[in-house]
């Protein structure tokens, strides 16, 4: 960032206010005016062809080009020390049904960058969005935020090529920043893993590269309803952005009985919630304040359980997940033919809001979650996040709180459901179902599991996602989904999966 | 806590908007309705002339009791592993003079309680704090809040008595709770510590126990004034009051040209700032993103530069701070004697705001400083803190930014000026200057080195304060200090060391 100086005396300003509105105006954009839907599924399907040109192959770990295990620790490391490697973790805890572990885990301490630069056309907010090929991603091509980068990557610690955009967003002047605060990512794969989440808007021409495209926030809201297209960096740089205040009840509408109508109610923050912000704030500083997690950084080669064979380290039950290695050629990342770790999830995952209205304004059930790879022990995640297969041939008390309200909701019931991926750079083929089911308040205590869930409006996380620590990945991601749901008209507010596609 | 179930179709709240007018009644009542002033001054003298009783001696390590050097790593640590521990830290960073050090660092990985207990009486919220020995302290004798605890202390690994009051803040009604918060303490001299802040309201009959008397905000703010009288807790909980809003102005009054009405503005939120809060977001945001520390505990016995003698671990230097070990003898702590490893650091420390006003609005030039202790790199502190002496065999360009600006002001530019001590159950005599300084606007620069400086507003901090990782412990005490110039009249806003005493 450059910094402008003060001048003494200068006017002084409080919060952009206008920005929410701006948001909104794009939400409810479904056509862009830069590029239409048709001409972008064109697009994309062209680009889609090409992608598929890339090969991905599971490798043995001795066929990884520059990586190997250290001799001492046995981590996998890059020979320039730089990137990521996978190291193992010693986990105890206090809280949940097995008291203490040890796992792989991939530590990356670098703070990367996931930039999405916007722009005015027609007076409409629009997104430059990239469509790239990871070697994780279900179906190898997703679309992507104008910039995704390590810092290796943009100190070229690989050779590669420059990152498009990257300095707009380095170099931005302040009052150009939307939004810009460190997001944890998975904290059960990445120990205390964060990442950049910024949002810049430009005013002077930009050019669009071979790769991207401008989207509106309404035509990004439609393509989140189908599979494994928006990837998660998109997905949780569009949560960042302040969705959210009481001026927007006039400007979406909130009339009515309907969905839709309590949506909004939840977006504005005039109506109020269940909890007040101080109470959400003290429930979160007593369960972090209790420590229920001691996770330490340990040697590879200490991990217990784990067994590593010529091209997989793996779990001695199968459950959980692989570290694997990956060789890619072809495709069109910075450097065209690479070879990597990543991790290989088991089963398909269900991330899952319950949420229900209270006095006609929609809150969501959210569990105050601990992942040992958390900086600050507990984040806010959603109502259900698991792998239901893991929990097949256990007792039914062992099964998570909810996941059976969601599996079984009634379709008139189900507002959001989607096949959506972890990050492909680093997960292979990590696909959750992420769903978001309405519920009767009635039907759900939260006085569940023990006191670990609350009801909280949209505003009210929203506000806290300008801070970092607060809102997990998969939360993040829900609530980009959430927000794809104010777009719908009044007479038709449920996008089901059947009903989009 | 205990968690209040909710009924579904109960009424939604939004947050409680009265409190910042109540904190104002109580910070503008100068006598107390519980207890005189004067009758406080007589109470403390004559609990510090019994406290005196109390002989605190330094020891040999050797004749420390429950305490000993490990075998394996050398660290200082309780027999039953408990409490905090001595152990060392490995520091590298790119920011600062110094490349790479290790140094000697408390470990304290519980989560300690810093409770005041408020009620109100004649319509105003008064406090109960209490008259604490600490072996530490300096003066021996300090007011400290309703309770400090670690959770060693109140799950009575010591054996020690019960924690009066204790239960009041871990069984409180949520809407009873008007701060709560998790707080670092001394970056360079603890890892990773973090009390609980925490204010809860009493609507109940109290017991005034011995030892423990009620004080208006008002009459605290007075007590500020005095040199090592209110102690760290007491000024880093009062901080964390939520002191601020656009309703302040008209209660508090903030007429005419002064200091105080400069002040009351800053308090107030309507007027604005030199920086909106998403600009001092993503400032924050990018420093952090620079990670320029990397902090990695290591045993005590692996730290360089550091020797260990019969009875304190010193700087080869003799500069920074030793390891002492302390004996303590009468008192009226949980247990009346015990021995304890000890912080003693050298010289007197200069903790010390510039403070402008930009269009009549008070700011004050907070600095973003990296200490290796912080969990998250970077936290807003004063614009000075350091200890002068370390520099004076330096030549100029090595002095801190702006510290000759507060050791040179003109006697009617500081607008605060006290001794204060830090924890006294941790650091022996750790004494600061704390000081507030008004300049004018023109006369600093943010740029300096490199632009790590920014201008905010009392709310704009105090609206961080909400939040974990922002404010450090010393800023906070500069806030409460800030916050008892409110109380001082229009005509006569200047309160300065001699003027009070």
């Amino acid at each position: 960032m450059t910094l402008s100086p003060i001048t003494p005396g200068s006017p002084l300003r409080t919060q952009v206010s206008g920005l929410p509105l701006r948001i909104a105006r794009s939400t409810l954009s479904r056509q862009g005016s830069a590029t239409s839907t048709p001409e972008f599924h064109r697009w994309f399907a062209a680009r889609l062809a090409r992608a598929r040109a890339t090969v991905v192959t599971g490798v043995d770990f001795a066929d990884l080009v520059g990586w190997g295990f250290d001799r001492d620790t046995g981590n996998l490391v890059h020979d320039s020390g730089k990137f990521f490697c996978v190291q193992g973790l010693a986990v105890t805890t206090d809280h949940g049904p097995v008291a203490s572990w040890s796992q792989p885990i991939i530590n990356q301490p670098e703070t990367g960058v996931l930039g999405i630069l916007v722009k005015e056309f027609d007076g409409v907010l629009h997104c430059l969005m990239q469509a790239k090929v990871e070697p994780g991603n279900a179906g190898v091509l997703q679309l992507s935020p104008t910039v995704q980068a390590t810092r290796s990557n943009y100190t070229a610690v690989h050779r590669g090529r420059a990152v498009p955009y990257l300095d707009l967003f380095l170099s931005a002047r302040p009052e150009s920043v939307l939004a810009d605060v460190l997001q944890s990512e998975q904290g059960s794969w990445f120990y205390r893993k964060r990442n950049r989440n910024i949002v810049v808007e430009a005013t002077g021409d930009v050019e669009v590269r071979d790769g991207f495209r401008w989207l509106t926030l309404g035509q990004l809201h439609e393509l989140l309803a189908f599979d494994n297209l928006v990837n998660m960096n998109s997905r949780t740089v569009l949560s960042c952005l302040p969705f959210s205040g009481p001026d927007l009840l006039e400007a979406l509408g909130c009339d009515g009985e309907g969905f839709r109508a309590a949506l909004v109610r939840s977006i504005g923050s005039a109506w109020g919630a269940v909890h007040t912000n101080g109470e959400i704030l003290s429930w979160l500083t007593d369960l972090r304040s209790r420590r229920e997690v001691e996770a330490t950084p340990i040697p590879l080669r200490e991990v217990r359980g784990w067994t590593r064979g010529a091209d997989r380290i793996a779990h001695e039950t199968g459950a959980f997940f692989d570290i694997r290695a990956v060789a890619v050629a072809g495709g069109d990342r910075e450097i065209d033919t690479w070879s990597q770790p990543i991790i290989a999830p088991h089963g398909l995952g269900v991330v899952a809001f319950l949420a229900a209205r209270f006095t006609g304004v929609l809150h969501l059930l959210v569990n105050a979650r601990v992942e040992p790879g958390y900086l600050d022990f507990v984040e806010l995640a959603p109502t259900v996040q698991c792998t239901p297969e893991s929990y097949e041939h256990l007792p039914a008390r062992a099964r998570p709180p909810f996941l059976d309200q969601v599996l079984d909701a009634a379709p008139d019931r189900i507002r959001f459901d989607t096949l959506l991926s972890e990050e492909g750079g680093r997960f292979y083929r990590a696909v959750n179902r992420y769903v978001i089911v309405e519920v009767d308040p009635s039907e759900v205590s939260e006085d569940v599991g023990p006191s670990r869930y609350r009801w909280m409006t949209a505003d009210q996380v929203v506000g806290l996602l300008r801070h970092s620590h607060y809102v997990n990945v998969q939360a993040r991601s829900l609530i980009a989904c959430l927000h794809s749901l104010v777009g719908g008209s009044a007479a038709d507010p449920v996008a089901t999966r059947d009903g989009v596609r």
